[in-house]
């Protein structure tokens, strides 16, 4: 069974198509990509599970590939190269598609390759990993990080279509997994209580890869996230809603040079000082932030970390590009289910919520 | 006194800003940028002329400064690279200004630098080329070179406003001038017989730098061009017609590596080819393509490239970004100021057209 997701644009719309067993199915793929000459970008991990499935749906078209090594230290300016010398080297022109298969570090590069060659081709995201399937792959963002900073340079670029096919996710390492599950929880803490409960409910089958729950899981994030991106697709508004829990948890990422935490991780981290940082200012109640810890817990997801200077996340924060003007703005909880973005805080509720949650010794 | 042209998109509208001695005025300059903190790039010849006129224009800015090599052959992503660098050195954000100071190569980088960084910045274009000014500076079109070709990786990304001093042109060399002057002929025949006829009338007082015939020659080559624009700006149908000549011009530009040939010599080549292949068509009386040798010829722009093999240009045209499902789409006329975009030819008119121009010996 295929469920499918809308994310309307103005002016533009494309399908997000979720179930088990989609990449090999020409029926699918092949629909969704109405270019006769596809690149194929993925990585030395992801390729040898899934590339001979992918070529499999887009039977028929003129396929090639690149696999580009794995992680997100690779993520940069001289990464994305290579795809321009493939697609250059298969003399692709502006009807050619990008055809991304893994996770958000590849959906991010294969996605600004497909901005910026012969400026912009198709693009089709084909994402196996949970976190790609539920919050990367959806909405346009694509871009390298530099040494100043994580996605410091991109664009944004819609994919023509989103394939999610939930059976990847079974060769996904478990703690991917789980890392990939703190945006779906952060979609629900931002947007549904109804998610919220369902996930309290629902964890465990989560875990055990029951197919009707991943289908659900991934459906609702996807739902959710498209409806805010249809509001506001270049962020200037509601989008930085997405962002709960991210300017904190960039600043660990920033912090530890993009190693030792995965993204879910620091998201996670980043969404209980939020969390807490919403209850000091009188926003969220206790037994809110404690429902979270535990949910977080039960998901295997980290709450704080402890290796991290307070006084070196807030220098890094300093430098995030969600400011504006000078002051920093977060994404904070007026209740289970409602973000705002604000900078309506004060800077000792800030700092004593990053010694909580980190190592506030340095402070 | 100072001239408007306004650039009107879909939601989006800048002015092009057309005077004799608009670069240092605050009032010009500074109304035009909304940023307090502005990168201006530019080149090692432009910087040492114009920087401290415009960081008088920007006064009251916080101003960075960047000066690239000067040359074609640094439009790549290496030097694009330096312009991240230098914008994360300042700690700019998102509500940044990249100002572009010089040519058509400084601003292809400095826009495709502001399109991308923090996935998209302010640009002002501040053309000090007569080819920049009636051409490279207006229609958001940014990008590098690859290997595999001109303007292979790039972005469409507006400016919020171009200011175009023309008092900028009296220390541009001669040869560059005259470069800048093909495409102000560009316009006239693929839009206005008016333009054609003023040409013919006043060549003389645009070579001789006289002010009020190049404030007339740069805005009207604006006008026509803000107009196509603003009809199909990411280039899906009528756009295309701006790339009369191109097809031709960067067949012989990427023969030679991009060396030896000025982009308007490359042009004024690709324009005699393209007009005499709609003579052979049928399209374009005999006297109409002597009026357009003539004149180019007092431009001091050439109508062939006998130094390149027609064979060559044949298979480099077979890579351009212009084709489409593998046929060769040109822009032809049908009469002085009617462009068509087509492939309605046969291969035996393109061939001889070649063989005309080129080097036919080799074909």
């Amino acid at each position: 069974m295929t469920t499918r997701v809308d994310v309307r644009l103005p002016g533009r719309e494309y399908p997000i198509l979720i179930g088990h067993g989609l990449l090999g199915d020409p029926e699918v793929v092949g629909r969704a990509v109405a270019a006769r000459d596809v690149l194929v970008v993925t990585n030395e991990t992801v390729g040898p599970l899934y590339l001979e499935r992918a070529r499999a749906g887009l039977a028929g078209r003129r396929v090639h590939s690149l696999a580009l090594p794995d992680g997100e230290v690779h993520k940069t300016l001289g990464t994305v190269s290579r795809i321009f010398d493939a697609l250059a080297e298969a003399r692709f022109n502006r009807d050619a598609c990008i055809a991304s298969l893994g996770g958000g570090v590849v959906g991010d590069m294969a996605g600004f390759a497909a901005a910026c060659y012969q400026r912009g081709v198709d693009l089709v995201q084909l994402p196996t990993t949970l976190l790609a399937q539920v919050d990367a792959s959806i909405g346009g963002k694509t871009g390298v990080n530099h040494p100043a900073g994580k996605n410091m340079i991109g664009a944004f670029h819609q994919p023509v279509g989103v394939i999610a096919d939930t059976a990847t996710l079974a060769t996904l390492p478990q703690r991917e997994f789980r890392s990939g599950l703190a945006e779906v929880v952060k979609h629900a803490l931002i947007a549904d209580t109804a998610l919220l409960d369902w996930l309290d409910a629902n964890l465990d089958r989560l875990l055990a890869l029951e197919p009707d729950s991943l289908v659900h899981a991934v459906r609702r994030s996807c739902e959710i996230k498209a409806q805010i991106v249809a509001a506001d697709e270049r962020e200037h508004g509601r989008r930085a809603e997405l962002n709960f829990g991210h300017t904190f948890g960039h600043a660990i990422e920033t912090a530890t040079g993009y190693s030792g935490w995965l993204h879910g991780e620091a998201v996670s981290v980043g969404m209980m000082m939020a969390a807490s940082l919403s209850q000091r200012l009188g926003w969220l109640a206790a037994a809110d932030v404690g429902r979270l810890r535990d949910l977080l817990r039960r998901a295997g997801l980290p709450a704080s970390a402890p290796g991290i200077g307070a006084k070196e996340a807030l220098a890094v924060m300093g430098m995030d590009k969600k400011v504006l003007k000078g002051r920093i703005r977060l994404v904070l909880l007026k209740g289970l289910g409602k973000a705002v973005v604000t900078a309506d805080y004060g800077a000792d509720a800030l700092e004593a919520t990053l010694r909580e949650h980190l190592n506030g010794s340095s402070a």
